[in-house]
């Protein structure tokens, strides 16, 4: 089963002169970049005018709209009686952004792949797009291309540069028009989306396209199919570009190179085609909060059991923090980014380029999971073993005279095991002489399988 | 030759279901609506985010990007150094605008229409208009719909409403690809002018366009005849609208309703082509200038100069007054304006619904002009004549038995005259006795001619 | 009775080594400095935090806090819900401030002195006083000190400099503590108004210190005599400064250098004790209002009109205008003062250094006031009369076969007068030819009397 | 030594009609308040306008006047060129301030008092002081009384309160002044310095004044005795304020009721005078930064390590994180300071109401420290023992046939110890079923010494 799931999306990408029709069954039928499964990790940063309040969420602008009252009061109690939105944008001031800085710290945390918000729901572009003026943040807020800025830098530290995209904006009015139009005409897309998606793609070249957005209308409105047959034929990222299944009302989960189907998605069982797990490290909100407190950011515990449920299943996690409007990522976010560092730097072996086995958590001891890679396998133990004795049921079989069983970083030892009908035992050292904190691994290999 | 001059210009306005091509031999063929001729006297008003530095004038952008010193030295000492043009727009807070009191201080001064900037060359659109998103009136700064509550309180005073709109847009992306492309594409015509000039026809009903912003390009780019050909034959204002001649590099003084020819455009003679003198109260600028000496300011003395030059060669005059960011027009404005009705409450007769005579200024004594209405003539007398005895040149062929002389304000009493081979001469009352100030106005009645 | 009053006031100061006590009996025998009553004209500015708002008047803060609906409505439709007063500093920039070219304009106007106002009872100090730190323009809003800049200016001009100083300050915590003990005890007196008042003196050397803010307490709390007697006695103004009536409840009117009595005082009857019209242009407010309308200016008529009465009956006039937050004088201020500037050009000599009259204002006819100037009278007559026919009642006895009629501006010509039993009848010129507008003074010399 | 030390700080305070007088004999005779030794451990906070620019550190101002090119930089790049200091005030906005929320969160870092900064060196008032208008938080920036909302607050939590206060301010030009003159004059103390600690004991009855801002100038100058002994004789604190030792450039480590000495005191050896350790959870500033890096953070290891070395020294630990502008405690502090909560609630037995032991820290095994109570000693271990036996030196005499050993927070077990000659070896159990994290605490009973 997991050789069959490996040839659907792991094939080695031959650079062929494709000719993707605007249809489904064509694009469909595109083989995923290379690179996007082997990466396993990506930063996926949610920055925009929002950073400024800073409240609620990223969807603060909807949300008082709404008539959310923790958002009504605090504008009421903090700001004049017309401030708009829009407003907040010359409070964007970005004065401490670095984005070398930043990207030292994505490397450091083992993320191979960043993205960034090129524009949310709200509208506002954080390039100097065309189609966005004076709505965007070279022209109010910071005055600087700010992707431009993250993609240079992130390119520097060789990991792979992405970009997230709202195909719709909640407030823009030729939106609101087609919408009022049953999305007859699509005025909105012609004049904006596709042109500033084009620029988008033809200015910085993006690895990632993680469209969102989507879902009031059909991809027939988005002309998404159109869209993505430019994006796989002609456009200069065609061999490299991995795009998500974000297209339309009726795409998500059904259409696209990756899967993200539901925010935080983490099915817990494997899938059959290639997803990605876009999750947040302040379980509240993609967008940074100025009031969040520390029970709401997830414990470096929480952040690697779900990294690794999820690349277990098959899953790419992109693991989101939101920068303030200054331009900085909060100490908090660096530790958790740097913590998981430290862990992949002792456990990335069971993690990067690996593939999942074909058992995906123990069938005996819960806390369990299983990656594998060429003839190893990886269980990564969550929780440290009662009585430092960790039985296995589904890992059983692996078990022969030629095995050998070595805890990640503390390679210098193999471990002892014992085996009976249905599990194996293996014996763990002593916990204070163990070099990883958090969670461990376990690889077994010359396994016979 | 007036007579004939009347004809061209000054027929009633069959309302006829014309059929105008996108043509300029058509579009010339309209004849002007009614009113606009009778009407004489409008108010200009250029209003704007540059009133918010209000400092140069309107063109405070350009001048900045092109160095001006005045203005880089004044951002330089004011504002922190990436500050844009864009952040001047949240300063714009109109707090004490009334437009009804605006609407009062028009009625006041004899002005019988109103034109407002809807759009000037930086873009902003001083109403919520569908194609600058977050760049208009609604979204940053007044938070308000000025232009549309103008249009409703000038109406009230049975004032003509109209609306100024430029073409290009100084640093619009979209306009400036399509001036690099040297005209050859039309992004910038087809996404915004075109529409935002009928989304402003369609909502205001204006019934003047004033547009301006058309001297980089031929009217071909702006595909100002096929626009013309839909205002004037399905717009809701085809039977009313009056518009202007800047419609391209290649129209002005040459094509359309009115021309408006230069800026302050007074020349003096009589036009063949019915025209408009664009001025300003502030010699120096349309917008607001929070920098304007009094040495800069028209004196009521060469406002009427200037206003019966125009009218005696058949134009209309649109005096220009900048309101302030707060909403206001400056008492030094009002008093002007008010003088102005002052004038022309006693003297209005030889201005509105009048017709140019058949000479337009003395050829004895300089500084009086005359107009006409039905048989009768205005001489405009600009200076108190020496020893209280005003002596005409081309007036002299209409006094004959019968004609009857009176000084505007001061009808009781008819003037005294005397003619001899070349010239008449009128005898004024005593100033302490006469009404009018500034100028003064003989009517000439009976007069064969 | 003239001359006693002459005498009463207008002594030559001889430069003695005065050495007043601390009682009003010592004080008010001091003589007034000569350059006082020559001057008769001076500029009053009203320029603070209250330039800001700009509303209602210079008592904003103190209207807000009494609940006036206006100001209550601004601020809640405008500013974020727990705004102070005290923001409002930060928008104080006085960007546009050039001393110089008020100082141009002052001395244009044909005014001898300028007061500033150098602390209101906001508390708001306009130099960098030790004793309002943060709270004064150096360190809050302009950044600069806006009075000891002027200082420099007005004194290239010739022009004499002096200070508005209000003893009280609404809400200082130290000030309200005092006030709450009944005035026993004096925190706010000692720590901050001496110390403030003596900084004023002995850096900045006015010739005026025009003291406000009085009405609350008396003399005795504010330790006035005291302060009085260092001013007199050692301080570098001693023998220059001019002082008023303002420095306790209980010595408005009755103490001091000179009375000020009520604002816009003008009592229309000579005074027995040197005094001062306070008044302003805006009929409304001291501070500047960015609300005016053109009727709420003072007309130049009014103008001459309220200045004529005043000298006449031996005040002195201090014409008030507020300059703007920018740091600017508006057009319609600097028209009324150059309008001024014009009139006492021509008709000064009946002004300046003049005396007044027996007869203040004529028997016969309304509107027509006296000075005098050694054995010169001057008749003011703010109305042209009737017919071109001046009949003066009070006048007549001066009137003898040497004497002489001019009318300044016309000096060329006398007029011819005509007298009967108890008036006299001076025929005026053609209007036409006078030079003077608006107000016309007659010269009558040689006048037996 | 321990015995006597015990002595000289922990008396039980007998509530005297004490009548200290105003000379360091008479003051540092004044037994120190019982509560201030057993609660051991404090939270600092600085907070104030420097948490606006929150760069540098709360030495901004003082930085900024130097040169320091980071602040002077960042002034230059994100400022108009006449920015001040004061004007950051308006951006103090404490929108998310929460006192009850911040209470909560000290109780829980097993924090016994908590002081606030009132006044730092820049002299901005905390509370609505009568001696500090317009330049305090309620007129000013939050427009609250920030001090008085914490104290209220805090107190709900059974937690003492207290303030910090900071004799100088860096350019009150009343202190400038006093400074000029070699401190011959003291207007700054008499007017405001007195004044003002006078109105903070009143109003708020603080349990310690933790004074600073006194290096330039000595005690005489401040009269510091003379508060002290109004302090301690009649203030409504006098039995329960504890004072610390930086009075004048004379007093810091000599005089006070603790000593403080230097920033970050940690002297690592038993101190005969009661003292407290200031430092600070971020390793750079007391103020917030929001530059601070993830490695400029103290690690929970580092606190403990810290905190231990203090406590077994005789010190208090005042443990001190700056809130940010808008009234937070960023997520990185509030996860140490529950993280110490954590380990408190396990160890706190060794901490709280402890006495230094007549060792501080083994003999021969680095990183254990010792503290007391009645007959109980504890070994604070700071790394895991190697091979899970730790070896001591000093405790070995404690060693008897009845002696227990007991692993806090794994109570249930006794260790295993085993004597040699000169040391004791003890027998940790598995890490892995160890309760404690970061350190270690073993409790000794029985003790025969």
């Amino acid at each position: 089963m997991a050789a069959l799931w490996v040839l659907l999306f792991c094939g080695i990408v031959t650079q062929t002169v494709a000719d993707y029709e605007a249809n489904w069954d064509s694009l469909d039928s595109r083989p995923l970049p290379d690179w996007y499964d082997k990466a396993k990790i990506g930063i996926f940063l949610h920055w925009g005018v929002y950073s400024v309040p800073s409240l609620g969420n990223e969807w603060f602008w909807s949300s008082w709209v709404g008539g959310n009252s923790e958002i009504v009061n605090f504008i009421e109690k903090n700001y004049p009686p017309n401030w708009t939105y829009q407003d907040f944008a010359e409070q964007f001031t970005a004065e401490f952004y670095d984005p070398y800085t930043w990207a030292d710290l994505f490397k450091n945390s083992g993320a191979k792949y960043v993205v960034l918000t090129s524009k949310h729901h709200e509208g506002y572009a954080m390039w100097p797009s065309k189609y966005s003026y004076s709505w965007n943040a070279n022209d109010v807020g910071p005055h600087r291309d700010l992707l431009g800025d993250l993609a240079k830098a992130v390119r520097t530290k060789d990991l792979h540069f992405g970009l997230y995209h709202s195909l719709l904006e909640w407030y823009h009015p030729l939106y609101e028009d087609d919408k009022a139009n049953n999305w007859a005409t699509s005025n909105f897309v012609d004049s904006k989306v596709i042109p500033e998606m084009k620029e988008l793609i033809n200015t910085y070249e993006p690895e990632v396209l993680w469209s969102d957005g989507n879902w009031e209308s059909p991809d027939t409105y988005w002309k998404a199919t159109e869209f993505l047959a430019w994006l796989y034929n002609e456009s200069p990222v065609k061999d490299v570009i991995v795009s998500n299944d974000r297209w339309g009302s009726n795409t998500q989960c059904i259409h696209g190179d990756i899967y993200t189907c539901n925010d935080r998605y983490n099915p817990g069982v494997l899938q059959p085609h290639k997803w990605e797990n876009a999750m947040t490290v302040d379980k509240n909100s993609w967008g940074y909060r100025r009031t969040a407190k520390i029970s709401d950011i997830l414990t470096i515990h929480e952040l690697i059991e779900t990294l690794t449920q999820t690349i277990s299943c098959g899953g790419n996690i992109l693991i989101n923090v939101g920068p303030t409007k200054e331009g900085t990522i909060v100490p908090i976010f660096q530790e958790r980014l740097l913590q998981l560092g430290t862990w992949l730097g002792i456990n990335g072996d069971a993690i990067y380029e690996s593939v999942p086995w074909s058992v995906q958590n123990d069938t005996l001891t819960s806390g369990v999971w299983y990656t594998s890679k060429d003839s190893d396998v990886y269980a990564i133990v969550l929780n440290w073993p009662e009585g430092n004795v960790l039985n296995l049921g589904a890992a059983t079989p692996l078990f022969g005279s030629s095995s050998e069983v070595i805890l990640l970083g503390n390679e210098d030892q193999s471990l002892t095991w014992e085996i009976s009908d249905d599990q194996v035992a293996i014996t763990f050292p002593d916990q204070a002489t163990v070099m990883s904190e958090w969670a461990w691994v376990i690889k077994i290999t010359s396994a016979s399988h």
